[in-house]
């Protein structure tokens, strides 16, 4: 058996984190062979829950999970962390303005970027969950001078995986057979979901669809899909968002298939003419726990377009919070 | 690929249903080769919300799911099911009597038995966990004369997992070490968690906890965990309910490890000097999709009156709902 490995989640005891916990504790994430530790941070207030959710853990008599450890304290929370989950953020409250919600958010991203530079593994590997996920990610990573920034990235598997079951419906395939779908940007409403690379079972997607359809259809039922879900259930997305959030994990740590590729927001190198220094959503390969941006793509004047509105957002959200970013 | 089989979830919009869905839709149920049609049973008041995790499932865009299929009504519930899992019931309300409580589900689950009968496939495999669940499984069984009443079973699995979990945390061994544990009879305060025969890592537990111990303070915790965790997390336990119901449903379908048993609520044939034709819980081993009681086991005095007790509970089940049983 392989030693255990650290995993940290954050906002632990919210409803992504109890539809999370549990599956990565069954092995999910990162295997069956592979024992772990789960480093449970939460806010003093949910404490209390969050000693209920263990009790859960326990009583789930799982065979990988070797400890569980619940700290409202995040030196404990990151300590010799090898993957951050940083699920839990501050929502955005009736009347909240969107530049509070982004500051607010970028203070406990900082302090959580300090404490992960000072405490965790020096390969951890950090995917952001809580909103704005981009922005906390970027923000997170500038606090953490002595770890690679590429080590830290923003979530958008969950639109990635929304837009491929869209396709998969609308074309009366499998969405096992839908691959090279791409999400560019910011996990946002601009996020610019693009099915001009995308094969449905070898075809390309552009010729079993309209142009009218993504338009009028695909793009605002991606875009939309949260609010719908959340006026369905009167609850919001949780066992997708957590879902995701594994099938993250899983493609950077154990790598994607051959052929295809996964949406992640990463740090920008420029790729695509995209500004240097954002976390911006880009199509990514992984291997040996590393990504890298798919190159070379064929870029039309319509995703040109698409791809700079949902750039502009994310230079405005740097903007709100540069005084946080380290130079 | 195998071609897909029909699992029939109900009360499939509710906390333990939204927690067990997903993780059967991955394939943790019955391995990661079998596709398969989740039918997903709900009271009209619910079909909204189920609506909504239907969504949730279709952005999951998990490769094993081939269908969802949402709907009030019994007869396309259980058509042609190869595995029903009736997480659905009735909760008891406040002032409601224990009594009352029974006959309600009574009718729900003699329904159900009886669309089961008339519906599903004829080698279907049935799981109770709305409680009652004992006395659920035994109507619908009995409602269901043209399907094999060794199909139906009630889960006790929960207490299995937090009797285990119990047991290493005591002795500070890893729950994979705890082997053997059995709970007898009822899921209910009148269950009996036993660890006569219970070997951590080879050593029989009786060795390792003392007597007063297990009276003391492992019992009362087995039978008031539900209690405890309601309180923690303000909800009830949720994950750990379809995590045990997973384990029952694999265990059942793909077997028992080799030395090892569980316990799974179950037709008695008179083992250990049951009455005949209650769902008791009992320690089996499964085999080719087929439980067997485990026999000859050294049963001690203080064994037998705790058995005799839970028992009792469910005769006085079954007298108050005799007349919903088909003779």
């Amino acid at each position: 058996m392989k030693p255990p490995v650290n995993i940290t989640i954050t906002g632990a005891a919210g409803n992504i984190g109890y539809a999370l916990i549990f599956r990565i504790a069954t092995g999910e994430m990162l295997g069956e062979d592979q024992p772990l530790i789960l480093r449970l941070l939460e806010v003093p207030a949910a404490m209390k829950a969050l000693s209920g959710v263990a009790m859960e853990l326990d009583d789930c008599a799982f065979p990988l999970l070797h400890d569980v450890i619940l700290t409202d304290d995040s030196a404990d929370g990151f300590r010799d962390t090898d993957y951050a989950m940083l699920v839990g953020s501050k929502p955005r409250t009736r009347g909240m303005e969107r530049k509070d919600l982004i500051t607010e958010n970028a203070h406990i991203f900082s302090a959580q970027g300090k404490a992960i530079n000072e405490h965790a593994a020096r390969d951890v590997h950090v995917m952001v969950v809580g909103n704005p996920a981009n922005t906390n990610a970027l923000i997170a990573a500038s606090n953490a001078p002595d770890i690679n920034p590429a080590n830290f990235t923003a979530m958008t598997r969950l639109d990635h995986n929304r837009a491929k079951a869209q396709i998969a419906i609308k074309t009366n395939n499998l969405v096992a057979d839908v691959t090279r779908m791409t999400i560019w940007g910011n996990h946002s409403a601009t996020q610019y979901p693009d099915i001009s690379h995308c094969l449905v079972d070898g075809t390309p997607a552009t010729e079993l669809v309209s142009k009218d359809w993504v338009i009028d259809h695909f793009t605002p039922v991606i875009q939309q899909r949260g609010a719908a879900i959340l006026e369905a259930r009167g609850a919001s997305s949780a066992a997708s968002a957590a879902d995701a959030a594994l099938d993250h994990m899983r493609s950077w740590i154990l790598g994607t298939d051959e052929g295809d590729w996964v949406s992640m927001g990463v740090l920008s190198d420029g790729s695509y003419d995209t500004e240097p220094g954002l976390i911006y959503s880009f199509p990514v390969t992984c291997k040996d726990k590393t990504y890298k941006i798919v190159q070379d793509l064929e870029i039309d004047d319509y995703s040109k377009q698409k791809m700079r509105l949902t750039e502009q957002e994310l230079m405005q959200e740097r903007d709100i919070i540069a005084d946080l970013l380290q130079s």
